[in-house]
Formats: C-alpha cells, sequence, structure tokens
C-alpha cells in the first residue's frame, strides 16, 4: 500500500537521459531547448503526475515559521480551546501552527516530536500522553537546542517551562465546597497516578479532608485513567461499596459525564444521593440535568501564556518558567445538597 | 514582536570570517581546523543560539510525507471525529498528518493552503470555512498538480474529489418523522445559504413538507450561520412569530443546542410545545434534557474514505469521485410529541 515518492525533475531526467536543467527548461518552453524535447518532456511529466513546485527556487524563504503543538487528543473541549489561545498568538508573532495528536499513546507522541523536529519548526508545544512516564524523547530537545514548552501534563519542569492551573488549590476548594454543602463522604475518581496533574489534584482533595479532620479511606479515591469508560467503571465501583460516597470530585469531564450517567442509571439523585463536581469549561456543563457544578479553567488565557513562553525561548530566553493559571470554581446545581440546609457539617 | 530568524551556518561564518564548511568541521572538532578556531566558532554558536538540526544531512530522506489537513474548527466534535478517521488511514499509509484550522474564515483558509504547499504536503485534505465564496485558491492547487480532496463543505465537486453526508434524504427522512409523530409546522435552522451542505438539507426539507402537502412558510426557514449565538437568535425569532413552529430541525449540532436552549428559556416543553431534530454524532445528544433525536453521522467513516481517496490520488489517480457516506435517524426523545397517538397527522 506505500505509495512511491513524488516525481522529481531527476525522475524525468533520467529516463529522457538529458540533465535536469535540460528537464526544467524544457517544462517550461525555453527557447534553448528543441520544440520535440519540450513536447516530449511535457508529456512524460504529465505521464508521470510530475508536480511543480513553483516554490522551488526560494522554498526557504517561502517555508512558514512554524510551532509544532502536541495534545493527547483534540475531541475534548479543554485542549481544542487551549488550541485557540496558542494558534491566536502565534499568528500576531508571524507563526504557523500544525496541530498533532498523540492519541494518548507514548509511542504517537515520540513519533510526532521525531516529525516535527524534521520538519523543522522552531518550537514545539506539547502535554503529555497518559502512557508517557518516559522523559527522554523531551529531554532529546535540550540537546539540539530544540525550545519546548509544557502544559497541563507536564514533567522535568525543572528543565523545561511550562502553564498548569492550580491543580491542588481547586480540588482543596472543590472538595471544601461538597463538605460545606451537605456532603460527608467525597469520593475522588482521577487519572493515572503518575500524571503530575493528579498528583496535584488529589494532594488538594487529600488536604481538604485533612483539614476537615475526616478520616481518609482509600476504597474512595480511584486513580485509574482519563477515559469515560474508565470513569464508568469507577464510579460503578464506588456504588458497590458497602458504605458508598455522597459526593464525587470527578478530576476532568470525561469522567464527571461518566459517573453522571452511571449514577443516574442506579436510580440515585443528584446532588440529594451523590453530589458531584467536575473540571471543565464545557458549554455542556449547563446542559446536563442538574447542571453539573465545575473548576473551570482559563483554557484560552493558558494557550496564550504557552505561546509567548515559547516564542520567547525562540528568542533566546533561556530562563525556565513556570506559569500558574487560576481556576474558579463555578457552582451549579450538581454540588449543592438541597434538603441540607447548614452551613457547616457537624463532623 | 517578530524574532529573528534561527542562527544558521552561514550567519556564523559570516561574523568569522570563514566558510561554511569550516564552521560546520568547526562544530564537530574535525582535526583540520584548529583548536582555537574550533572553541571560537563553538562560543559564538552557543551565544548566537545556534540549533543544529541532527538531520541536515539527510533532511529530505527524514522528513515525513505528510498530508495537510484544514477544517473550520476542531471544537466541534464533528470534525474532531472525522479527524480521528483521518489521522488512523493516513498512518497506516505512512503518512504524518498535520492539522490547521480555518476558524470559519476564508483569510485563514486560504493562508492555511499557502502554508501547506510551502510546507510540501503531498495533498491536503479540506472542509470549506462558511466564508469562503471565492474558491480560486483550491482551484489554484489544481494547477500545480497538488492532490485535493473535500469531505463535508464541498464546492466545485466536478473538478475535486469529496466525501459527503447524505444531506438531502437526512433532511427528509428527520422532517417526515415530525410530520409522523404530531409536528405539523417544522422550522428549519441552517447556516449560510452559499454552503452547499445548507442546500442540500433545505431541499431535503422542502422536499417532505412537499410529499405532504404543506404549504412551504418562508418565515420557518431561517439560514444565517452555524454558530451558537446565532442559533439562538433565530430560534428567538421563531418563538416571536404571530404563529409559531412546534417542531425545530437544527442544521448541526451547536444549532439544536442553541435552539434547546432558548426553548427552555421561554417556559415551553421539549418536545410538547416544541420538537426538535439535530444533526450530531455527540455522545452529548445522550447528556441533553431531554434526549436529543438527530441525525447520526459516520464521522469516523468519512474521515477514513476522504484519506482513502485522497492516497490514490497522491499515487495517480485521476478521477474526480465523490463518495456519499449514509446518515441515520437516531431517534431519542425531543422529537415524539407524548400526546399524540396516530401515526400519521391529518393534514
Amino acid at each position: 500500500m506505500k505509495s512511491s515518492k513524488p516525481t522529481s525533475l531527476k525522475d524525468i531526467a533520467e529516463i529522457l537521459g538529458v540533465s535536469i536543467p535540460t528537464v526544467s527548461r524544457a517544462l517550461k518552453n525555453s527557447p534553448e531547448i528543441s520544440l520535440e524535447l519540450c513536447a516530449k518532456t511535457q508529456k512524460l511529466a504529465k505521464e508521470m503526475n510530475y508536480r511543480p513546485n513553483p516554490f522551488a527556487l526560494s522554498l526557504r524563504k517561502n517555508a512558514p515559521r512554524t510551532i509544532g503543538v502536541i495534545v493527547p487528543d483534540i475531541v475534548t473541549h479543554f485542549f481544542a480551546s487551549i488550541l485557540n489561545g496558542i494558534e491566536n498568538t502565534a499568528i500576531a508573532n508571524g507563526y504557523f501552527i500544525i496541530i498533532t495528536t498523540s492519541h494518548e499513546s507514548y509511542e504517537y507522541e515520540k513519533r510526532n516530536i521525531q516529525n516535527l523536529v524534521n520538519m523543522r519548526v522552531e518550537g514545539i508545544i506539547a502535554s503529555l500522553s497518559q502512557e508517557t512516564t518516559d522523559y527522554s524523547h523531551l529531554s532529546a530537545l535540550k540537546d539540539i537546542n530544540m525550545p519546548l514548552l509544557l502544559f497541563d501534563r507536564v514533567c522535568l519542569t525543572e528543565q523545561f517551562s511550562s502553564v498548569v492551573a492550580d491543580g491542588a488549590y481547586s480540588a482543596q476548594t472543590a472538595t471544601q465546597h461538597l463538605l460545606d454543602n451537605g456532603s460527608r463522604r467525597v469520593a475522588f475518581i482521577g487519572g493515572a497516578n503518575h500524571l503530575d496533574i493528579v498528583k496535584k489534584r488529589k494532594h488538594g482533595y487529600l488536604e481538604a479532608l485533612r483539614n476537615n479532620r475526616i478520616p481518609i479511606e482509600k476504597e474512595l479515591v480511584i486513580c485509574r485513567k482519563l477515559d469515560f469508560e474508565e470513569g464508568k467503571i469507577a464510579t460503578e465501583t464506588l456504588l458497590a461499596l458497602p458504605n458508598p460516597p455522597d459526593a464525587i470530585l470527578a478530576m476532568n469531564d470525561t469522567l464527571a459525564f461518566a459517573a453522571m450517567e452511571v449514577i443516574k442509571s442506579h436510580g440515585l439523585r443528584i446532588p440529594e444521593d451523590i453530589a458531584i463536581i467536575g473540571y471543565t469549561d464545557e458549554q455542556h456543563a449547563n446542559y446536563v440535568e442538574p447542571k453539573l457544578s465545575a473548576i473551570s479553567h482559563q483554557t484560552y488565557k493558558m494557550g496564550e501564556s504557552a505561546c509567548q513562553l515559547l516564542i520567547e525561548q525562540i528568542k533566546g530566553e533561556k530562563t525556565v518558567k513556570q506559569v500558574v493559571v487560576p481556576t474558579h470554581l463555578q457552582i451549579r446545581e450538581s454540588s449543592i445538597k438541597t434538603t441540607y440546609s447548614s452551613k457547616r457539617p457537624s463532623l
């Protein structure tokens, strides 16, 4: 199935037994070349599907200045919105953005890095795949002086500048809000434990429990994968506990929507039986029934900051920076138990 | 704010007053070059932020074979899902996909085409922006023999192969379903009239009305823009009519969600007061209240077909093809008026 390379002037020259400049002139009907050879060359070029590059003479000059971006997926609104921020900033600075996805695969991520380098991008902005635990493909960029900016799912933050949200603070705020509004046994559903964002949000959740002197129950914390089906499995597991939770903090929107679906399918009410808070900036949080309380990210701003930092690096900035973009808790309907009146539960 | 071009060997050579090959050798500590010059060159290269390209000697060989893709946006699940189909097919055939967005802008679309050509992609897969009414930037690709495949929002289908859904048939089916289930005055909300998909779907809607001998009322057809805010305005306009519709066919998911929001904000019930059908393959159709009946696209398959057709063209296929991928009407809760029992309204 592998197709052949596009036809080059050289290919045509070899078949005709003439030089490359002769082919080039023949294709342009140069008076230096006989009419017969011009016709013969043009016919062959057509048959061989030769594609002239109108910019061949000044390819490097015309090639756009590019920044490569790697996101785990583009289906999630979170990444799509960050990409908007990146792209507008890039365009304002004369750069063209090429977007690639890792599909949450370490192998794809490695391949994308390699391809972007080979395509001569001037810098790379990336958010790690869930599978990535080996960072050598990123360290290698340091060796060839290729600027790299990481966002959201980051690593090696002493070596590479990064843009992140206030993960620990946001999870602590959300957990405290649940406890302040009638929930007493809050569960946490997260992604793979090796991810920096999972660690931080789990930390914030645990901090809130500690601050409220609530004993930590291991079975209420399920960290598997940021995936709809995995979110459903996690919620089923929680509901099957002898003593199930009365609230769930889901660390992204996909997990929150999965949890809502499972809770409803069990005939349980949200938030009366189980309150829920997600992480999302989706307008979809407003469509669901009940409307989903959620930690809202300034995704566009995250994209803007990421691109600005990268461009500074392209210009020679060497300082490693980490920008923390604040989140806020958008309270809707899913997190406040209406049967509950006191502002603070007695524990 | 415009940054300077990356440092080249030539830049270093000019400053040192030596040849480019000498700089190259000096950076590699070649024994042909004096230790002093090696050190001086390396120091300058570092100061000037010179970035060696480890693939410089075989750049063309290492450069990935790429296909460029232009989508109007990536926030819509429809395009994100098609991109998945394109990408997996591309990878299976040894191609790397670079994704660009037009942000529904004609100028961006033109710029993206230009940049992709300059980046030497082997072919382009595109869906038009809503603004695009001049197709000369696409015709120009024909002149340089650059394969182009259009999908969903297409044009010049005699010149360029394309992948589309069965727009007229799907709209006719959806309208008939509404009429069969208690609705009598069906409105149509679409995008700009010059778009091929708008024409087709509107045609299908009108066909259904004609088949049922329902007089066409111009004020029930509002074609403005595929945009959430425009969808709200269109729905407000419909609700303000002296004789408002009792059903809406919204020609994409964004418009359907916008319509639902407005209908609810007026205290009207879906589907009892106004039934609704959207075009979507979003899981979100299941989250909304009531669940949204919708025309479902085989988006992944559309992406697969698009990429396969393009690769055939890259290999030399000259025949212009149009692939029509069937849709199906996924009936959920929003389209059947429960108070209505007969299978067919008397008209």
